[in-house]
């Protein structure tokens, strides 16, 4: 059975049975690409303004440098979940935005504004 | 409207309208506790096995040091993510699980897994 196919109760109950070290999962690969500092960050910025300037993305990532920027957009790009294009206008520019694998991770950041405002805005507690 | 009561599209609109830089977007603050190479990863492994020794734990993140991972642990402890019980049986021991807000992170894992299978696995590419 395809995890797409799956509810979240079957899920659970499928990693449970996944060995702990496995090559073959979806979220280890998937946060293989997206785990450090800035990624997830970066993708998401992207989904609130469909492109960017280089500048403007680095001063929308508060504490980034600008070196720390170009490699995580090489990286993003690397991983076909950013798209580079570049406007030979004059001045010409270069603007980046989600190619739709990039895009397709919404849900992943809906799941975690719906965590953070139950959990860390609304400052419910239930320990 | 409360983002736990929106659908994708509405949040999808939401976001749009936020500032650039707000203090006051779940997901930047889910990202501040969350991100990092290591701390979705350990959370990851704690939907796993409900719960896991300190050593189990790290040899089930291949390349962590113990350094790191008792770091790791540290801040999603601080962060009531994860809960540490000591056990006073002979030999003492030390177990990790997650905690009610730790556990209600699951749908994050959840979308990527979906997102990973997608794109990852099956080696489908669009573009």
């Amino acid at each position: 059975m395809k995890i797409n196919e799956m509810n979240a109760d079957d899920y659970l109950e499928f990693i449970r049975k996944l060995p702990i070290v496995s090559d073959e999962c979806p979220v280890l690969k998937t946060l293989e690409l997206c785990s450090g500092r800035w990624r997830l960050h970066v993708l998401y910025q992207l989904y609130k303004q469909s492109s960017f300037r280089f500048g403007e993305l680095r001063r929308a990532l508060t504490g980034i440098t600008s070196t720390m920027l170009t490699a995580v957009l090489r990286d993003l790009i690397d991983n076909k979940m950013v798209h580079r294009e570049q406007f030979n206008e004059i001045p010409p520019h270069v603007e980046y935005s989600l190619t739709e694998r990039g895009k397709a991770i919404f849900p992943v950041f809906f799941e975690m504004a719906k965590w953070g405002e139950k959990y860390l805005l609304d400052g419910e507690d239930e320990e």
